[in-house]
């Protein structure tokens, strides 16, 4: 359970990872799409799915306009761009689906804050996905960004992931419900992994910080309390992340746009439902996290008081016998108890009278 | 008094107690009716009370058919599901009714935060039922779905529990509002006890709080400060839970439905009083707790450090008496005062005027 | 000013006294008019006083019918009922004036929040009247009920009090405003009675807490730590009682009813602003008491580290001196110091520069 | 720098500073016109400024009446009231004005919060002018109403101060704005003193605070924290008084009357962000110093455990010096050492070499 | 990395750096348009930038009137006023534009706080310019102020810098949209470019902020401590300076205005966000920054711990050997054990058995 706190911390040095701003990136025009992250993958991999209640096709593509006669079909198209490294593709992408150009711009600026964007013919929705590391537990976090147009439904991610899988599946099953929705409905189910994984992540920092209190009220190890700082940290990075989040599905849940179907509402509701509990939860855990820091520091200094205090009666006790036997031990020509026979046997049983005077005495007003 | 802590830890390894989300669950269809909660009891019992100002029935059944005569009488029926791990009774009960099937499924999802969902032709309530441990204190959650229409009321829990024993009283007695009500004012009945049963938790755990003071400031064990810690835990479970249901109430109070009526808004209203004073109190005793552990920590460190000054003072006197032990103690040749016969006594002299002025001075210094 | 501590703690075992609810009230039908609080007095006394600018009549009566008479006149009707504990006169106040039966049940309802429920034909007003204990400062509750009708204001206390005099002695002096307003007025001046009270007991808290400061700097005792809990604790129950009574003056003052003259709305704002400033303060209070507990842990401290330096400082110095005596009782054979017959002395005199040398050192260093 | 703390606390005893309510004032009429302050000067003086874009008269009157000659004139007549103690004066106003009653009854309440209350013929505002004694930085807070009607402005305050003597000159100076601005403007121009005195205060208090910082790191005395808690408690003061009359300022920036000119709005919206500036300032010197006060704990108890580090470490080396002292101090009658004859010198040589072993073991782990 | 915490705090003597008031600014009229801040530059720079779609013209002037000729021009002017001390010039432009008196006193009371203040022909934008010093960290601010009309944007800077450099740059690469925007479009690439710098300085202190934790849990130096110190107070002085700013461009983004063309709102909700973004990350930079104090002192008090408990149980360990060696140093004349020839050899013995036992004990009791 200890963890190994040398591989936690490998944030790019001198680059912040609560927040990200590089010198060169300020004062660009807002709609340069340059790609502002980091790259996080080799190739960009372009899929397609497209289905109605009937029909369903399935294919990576090579090249953007692949994807322009599926544009026009009535049918639910969903294609998701995995690497935004290549702006030559984004650039098609924009030229293709004529894009006001801010749209492609922030779906480009991979550090900014999830937030919703309704451009009338099409609705930018940018979320951050999380991802836990099941070994040192650190979080780590990508741009997911959705624009939502009546026909197509276009996915950004930074990387290739296999997040969404469970929502191709229903799709490959035909599950009714998916198959007779629009690109709204496609929209939501993506989201709802996104938050389902969020609350899936504090449940699994929940667990292992439940688990902590019986080792920290057993035997709290120096090693607990990087733990607790390390929970405390990543439970901070969450919020970061999941509380913007919140923000931006309570706007989405209101937002009034012909895109989205008022059958759709109850589900985003639903979805704020969802994020709601993980901030709550995460509120939770912070507070028994700082609980438990003061449960660690307690026990801790209860221990060494203990120790203290024992080994502090133990001088006590030795003091005033080395007294006794000091004074017995000075040169004066006259000291008339070294004379008698018995002295040392009686100096002997003095001192044992007075140690055990001592111990009762401490016994007796609770120190021992 | 004094907490068997073993026995209070015993949330199931690895799923956090404040959160709870597993990973196959993850991007399931919002109207999947699979049960996502924890068996928590062997069969389910299917209960039916049936009534007017006039007439009662009450039954238990067998097949969910049973109810379909009762649906169309404009008699009330109050429909107690217990236990809902066998999803095929649940699917009869969405054929039944011809329930939207987002309906059931958010009844299935007993993980959920407390939520009103107006679906038009019915209103889907949930809450949390709490349930506290007579021993340990450990408090423990059940969810409890309403599922309001024009002349049902389905309530749906996960295990077989008497906790609306007094509302069947009620019926049974033929206390005439209740019988004339409708299944809003039996849905605000059910509501009203959890909320009661919230107040009365608070309470519990507040008397309990507010006795640990005297014995904080008389005689700090160790044992009270697990105690403290415990009562914290389960004040933030608590508040947890209620503070979404107030959320829920509030929204209920507002909703704009036909199967609400006008009068029962005041009995709302009144449940919305009750939970903030549930609320006000819990936050009232979060910090009382807090200010417990301070005292405890003070009441502690004060007594420590009473010990040690004693046990230095003690020490210290001791000091200089033993170093003119050691004077005496030399071999040197010369060594004038040991020839002088009556040296032996004034050292002890000396030493007693040095040992009680010390005392004297600590004890104007109020150090002693 | 030390307080007995001992006597501060008195509540009822078992039962909270920031919120109480007993078992056996949950689940009672919302308008049960059985008595839920606890008996504070034995008889139940009525009193009435009804006036209008020209004529004043004041009178114990004994029994509730008395009162129909003054129902119909034009003349404002003052019904006083202290004790609620003899539920057939409150039934048959609810039949004299058919009452709802839900306002008497939220009457006899003394452990509920303050609130406003306006029931159209009447509204009814409960708040919490405050009274301190002069000797333990200990504040006790009282629930204050007031139900407005177009010429009776029905007042409820759980005893019998004096603190409404004044109002009776301004309607007996005939101050013109009092005698010419209506019901609406009668319940703004007891309500601000009730208002100042608060400010006051504020107010005299907040002087006992200024004036710890002084102690606390000059003389911390023991003591001191237990009047600041008590006052925290005061306090909390305080703001406990005045925040949602905020809340309540300030759904009054918005209230739309034709029971609530225009011309009174000034003094319900009024009534707002005062109490806003008794929680203002009451809040800085807090803060002041958080600032105080925090002075007196340093200056305790500051004083205990004092102590133990200049022990330290003084068992120091005795080390090396003591060393040295050590080393000349040793029996060596050859020891060449010992022979020298003026060694003694030199020792002595190496003693007393090896002390002063020391302390010169720690003086220097600031650590005496 | 370090402050008197005796002369600092000197509030009158057994009354807050915080909130004041006298146990006398409570039930009295709220059209009572009785002072309920405290008496700060001997005599009442009244002020008169009579102006308008042409003509300019200023002088001090005798009697209230003669106010009534400029009441009817268009010019803009500001009649300043310094003293509150003399009702009569008092009363002939509110006759001379044929003022609700109310107004000069709120006007006499020198304790009550700052408001803004429309009767609408007249405003009356209240707000707190807060001064800083130089010597010991306590802030003293006096009480300002003003009455605004179509062509007066009444100013009541509760001693005699120069305050706003800046506005006096402008007026004399015939700077154009405020000569040709309506009672409105006046008004602003007062209040506009009384915020930027805020201001002046807080940045007075954070000029001290902030250089508090550098002495706090070279050398923490003892002085320092009282000046600490000091600051706090005038920083609490300050902000006591200061948010409530953010809120009245905010209202009057929204108050809709004839009196108040459109074109007056924008400066009190300047208004409102000059105390939100004076608020946000007084939350962050609260920040810093609770920071200064951590950081003088800290550095404190550094350098005590430097101090006993120390100490510590030379009592360990002595101790086993000392024991083999006292090894070679034993009289038995074998001890092969004893006889021979350089055994003296290796025990010194011993001793060294342990002394010097452990100084460097010491330095080695770093605790020299 | 360690700080030269001498240089760190150089305030103006006696001035506030978190709040500026001047005694003698107390009082002046508001549209007094003396310049109230620091002079920060010699001379003025007033810089013009005129460009439409097709032309651009950019020169450095000399007199304000040059100005007169672009100002009925349909092409967008930037005028950038670098330095505010010669009223003069302000006083020309006030005059040549006709702006209301306090648009330009507003520009040059440059300590107040951020606003945007609509005067109908002309809108005032005011924000505080941050820039980081690369050396001490410190962050140092400055008042933009910017006052938009239809054809000419004046922008108020106090001393001169290239922070804009980036728009003059699109301006003259004729990047279409800004070149084809209206003023407000320059406005907010003005402020895009302010704000970004606000994530940017959040991000460096962050990143350095993070680097802290490693060395933090490695070899806590003092120095950290200061450091932590240090990035606090800039981050409070961030966070004052951020907060209504915020408060700003919310306002702005509401505003409504025929100056600020309705394509241009996305855009300030875009900068919204971005200044959410600064502020949140500061929030949680200064939880980690409590965070990272806690962790030191945890450390620093465990090491101490540690050592102490080591040199006590060292000394304990030897104390009673010291008091066995006693034993045998007394001089009575009968110790039978004296007179044993291995007495002393036993005794090395007994001493050996007892030090290991000690040892043995502490470890057991895991105190080694």
């Amino acid at each position: 359970m200890h963890l190994n706190t040398k591989n936690v911390f490998t944030p790019p040095r001198n680059l912040a990872r609560f927040v990200k701003k590089r010198k060169e990136h300020i004062g660009l025009a807002p709609d340069d799409i340059s790609f502002k992250g980091e790259k996080k993958m080799d190739e960009v991999v372009l899929r397609l799915v497209d289905y109605n209640s009937e029909n369903l096709e399935e294919k990576v593509i090579e090249r953007v306009d692949t994807i322009l006669s599926h544009q026009k079909k009535p049918t639910v198209t969903w294609f998701n761009i995995d690497g935004l490294h290549e702006s030559e593709i984004i650039e098609q992408i924009g030229e293709s689906f004529d894009f006001d150009k801010l749209v492609l711009a922030e779906v480009m600026d991979t550090n900014s804050r999830p937030k919703v964007h309704d451009f009338g013919d099409c609705i930018l929705l940018s979320i951050k996905m999380l991802q836990q590391n099941e070994k040192n537990h650190l979080i780590s976090v990508e741009n997911l960004s959705l624009v939502l147009t009546e026909s197509v439904l276009l996915s950004f991610q930074e990387k290739r992931g296999d997040v969404f899988e469970p929502v191709r599946e229903r799709i490959r099953n035909n599950k009714k419900r998916i198959r007779t929705g629009g690109t709204d409905y496609l929209a939501f189910a993506l989201l709802d992994i996104v938050v389902d994984n969020y609350i899936y992540i504090v449940g699994v920092l929940g667990g292992k910080i439940e688990t902590l209190e019986e080792t920290l009220l057993e035997e709290p190890r120096k090693s607990v309390i990087d733990e607790i700082y390390t929970y405390k940290r990543e439970m901070n990075f969450l919020r970061k992340n999941i509380a913007p989040a919140k923000e931006m599905i309570l706007a989405l849940s209101k937002i009034e746009s012909e895109l989205i179907a008022e059958s759709s509402r109850i589900h985003f509701k639903e979805l704020l439902d969802n994020i709601n509990q993980a901030v709550d939860s995460s509120e939770t855990y912070r507070e028994i996290l700082s609980d438990q820091l003061n449960i660690y520091h307690t026990t801790i200094s209860s221990k060494l008081n203990d120790v203290m205090k024992f080994l502090t009666i133990f001088s006590v006790i030795f003091i005033p016998l080395t007294f006794i036997a000091g004074i017995y031990g000075t040169n004066f020509d006259v000291v008339p108890e070294l004379k008698y026979q018995y002295s040392y046997f009686i100096m002997w049983g003095v001192m044992i009278i007075v140690a055990i005077g001592m111990l009762l005495y401490f016994k007796k007003r609770k120190w021992l």
